[in-house]
């Protein structure tokens, strides 16, 4: 079972999972046969995944598919349901100085029933039912009230640390705030309480009116390359007008989004190829007072070159393509 | 030139750095040849690298090598010699919103004339020389009163940033406390105000009461996988008297470490081939008033998998290797 430890020199939390060690890796070497004998993510090997929590039917009947996005626990899980009874071992070591238990949801959205690999593979419909499926989960995340917060991750690529192939994303439901949002959270507070306004808000309106690293507006959405992109060819996607809570979205809202992703990631594979690549949606905690300083947004990070020993010994990251040049490029 | 940028949602230190992209590469593949034509960093190719800024004599004249360690400015710097004029650009841009000119020192340590790739290549001697060429280097930043603080870092294989494989490592001296070390700082601190005792002092005294994540010490020097290690096969050394700076070390405790440092690396390989690493030293900023809360130490950070979605976007790492089944590996 999981187990959910605290480095005290970083402050970041750590999960030990031993169990992960022996999850299943199905990435296709170029010198691999094309041809995939078995994916339990594929339909008709539903029995091989752990049951659904929730699925959504395919978009026409004549399809012939079962589904067409199901959510299903990770069989190896970072975090264990909140409803699950302890082992004995955490029952009893409540306050020790030993690790605690990693609780929480850990699913995989599984975003098409066919052997695909990249959202680009997707009808338009079938790219906004994926988002759809990210904001009802969140919305059931959000009625435990041990849960805090929702995370919406996708690892495409084997250096973005992707371990089946087959199209998904992963989410988290936490009953902690993790480090990196909680900075998020604090530093927008910080901006609020000495500004009067959400700093997201300046940064797209500064965006907006420079000019020179957007890479697309919507009705409802900016994307750009960050002035202070931290990877190259680093891409967020913000809506326009404040909005704290992604799982608020209504469908007009998600379609937008899901056309604005297919884009996007269409841009970067013609400039990079099939880059590697993680995009993240951080959205508010499900608190009672909801943080109005806080804005809803995307990082999509192709992952083109590693982290080095600069990165993790300083935090600082060393970019060599100026966002500027990306933006142009992608434009 | 490059730039640097501060990211205000993340706190991070970002260096748009164009120049580095057109960096070589010279890593070989298994397809490659073993012959390497042509390495900037060979004895007799002095004239390639950028001219060193300190040279050590070779241990024994009958080597026939005209160096042992060399230190050279890296020839794609993230950071630019204080001393250097700045462009126009700059001196003209200083109260606007753009970037900084990133200033600092960035430096190769080549650490052997031959080409050879890992600390366990080289001798005892060699490599306590190595230790030696680290700390005058960092004691050479601290007489420049622009430059707060220094760190040592190695990238060793593909997986860990390394971009030439004959061995050295990197050394940056900053004019500003990066936010990795200023985050253990601000922690330490914190923790000797609450408790009168060093953080880093209370947590070698568990790792040795408990002995599970030893790995091994020596008379000054403790290694252990640390409790919550993010990393699988993480390992910290740290001295196990109270000291807060690296470069304070006398010849016989880096003696000590480099051969702790060697045999270190040689476990790590017995068990995991020849895995890519980085490791770090982190040690006090150079300021007056030394941080006595403060403690010296070094990260080796084995890199057998990809930072995924989950920790870029919410700072959790997943280890799927608890420390205690590591250092008992190890040990």
């Amino acid at each position: 079972m999981p187990e959910r430890r605290y480095e005290p020199v970083s402050g970041t939390w750590v999960v030990i999972a031993a169990d992960r060690a022996s999850r299943p890796h199905d990435i296709r070497t170029a010198a691999d046969s094309p041809e995939l004998e078995s994916c339990a993510f594929c339909a008709g090997r539903e029995d091989e995944t752990t049951p659904a929590v929730a699925t959504w039917a395919p978009l026409s009947s004549s399809s012939g598919e079962p589904w067409q996005v199901r959510i299903v626990p990770n069989l190896y899980p970072a975090f264990i349901d909140p409803s699950e009874t302890l082992p004995l071992e955490f029952a009893e070591s409540k306050s020790s100085k030993s690790g605690q238990p990693s609780r929480g949801y850990h699913d995989v959205v599984i975003e098409s029933p066919r052997h695909v690999r990249r959202l680009t593979d997707l009808s338009q419909e079938e790219c906004h039912l994926v988002f759809q499926a990210y904001r009802e989960r969140l919305r059931q995340y959000a009625t435990d009230p041990e849960i805090k917060v929702g995370l919406i991750f996708k690892n495409c690529g084997s250096s973005a640390g992707m371990s089946r192939e087959h199209i998904h994303s992963q989410m988290v439901g936490l009953p902690f705030v993790p480090t990196t949002l909680q900075t998020e959270l604090d530093r927008s507070q910080a901006h609020y309480s000495k500004f009067g306004t959400c700093l997201f808000c300046d940064l797209l309106e500064q965006e907006r009116e420079q000019g020179e690293r957007v890479v697309e507006e919507t009705e409802q959405l900016i994307a750009y390359c960050p002035f202070a992109s931290r990877f190259a060819f680093e891409i967020w996607i913000l809506p326009k007008k404040h909005l704290f809570s992604f799982e608020d979205l209504a469908n007009d809202s998600l379609s937008e989004l899901s056309e604005l992703m297919q884009r996007l990631l269409e841009k970067l594979e013609k400039q990079l190829g099939e880059p590697s690549f993680n995009y993240l949606i951080h959205t508010s905690p499900f608190d009672s007072h909801r943080k109005d300083h806080y804005h809803w947004h995307i990082e999509i990070i192709p992952r083109l070159s590693q982290l080095a020993g600069l990165e993790l010994g300083s935090g600082i990251h060393i970019n060599s393509v100026p966002p500027e040049a990306a933006a142009a490029l992608l434009r």
